[in-house]
């Protein structure tokens, strides 16, 4: 069984935090996702925390867990603080295959879609 | 003459603000960019600062000047900071048509490429 955590940074405004979770539910819903289990969890201000997000996965009977970070570059986020939340929930669980899928700006296809939504802001 | 100015958090990893100037110098390059100048900015960490990118823009000769966040949600830096870092430089140029278009996250598209991302991510 394979689940899919979407990490987002988490916001002071929770309309934001309510968008990150109204994107889980798209993308669940989407017909190219192909996980059992798709949730979404955020590395602060927001809950549920990653290891929270982690733990419910395992709770659902997960055996792999992709945790996918959307963010758009590889800050230190990405680099060290995500990983170091995973790493200490990987040693807690060492039997259950969690890793850490390439963060979401790191697509090539971000440039063509952000090329795209530029062009129709700049129409006269 | 109009301008793009991308605007990214900024990082305190180098490296990082790096990725979003190459960011830039493709999206300047592609060919669904319809702006006579791209560049980019940053809220906080990182040069240029966001009224340093505008008066760029502006001394480039620039009548309109799109500012496009590079965020993925509508946290307080969409809601709050960039605009009141734009209002100020508006004040200061009222002859420019400086106007905020609506952040990445926002686009239908985006969920389809997540999607696709993660797909690809939980492959066997």
């Amino acid at each position: 069984m394979k689940s899919l955590l979407l990490i987002a940074h988490g916001s002071r405004r929770e309309a934001s935090n309510e968008e990150i979770r109204e994107l889980t539910i798209k993308l669940r819903q989407h017909p190219s996702n192909n996980a059992d289990n798709t949730s979404c969890a955020f590395l602060e201000l927001a809950e549920p925390s990653i290891p929270e997000g982690i733990q419910s996965c395992i709770d659902n009977g997960a055996k792999t867990i992709v945790v996918y970070p959307y963010f758009l570059s590889k800050g230190r986020h990405v680099t060290e603080d995500i990983p170091a939340e995973v790493a200490r929930k990987k040693l807690e669980y060492p039997e259950i295959d969690i890793f850490i899928a390439g963060y979401f700006g790191a697509a090539d296809e971000v440039v063509d879609l952000l090329a795209q939504q530029t062009s129709h802001a700049l129409k006269p």
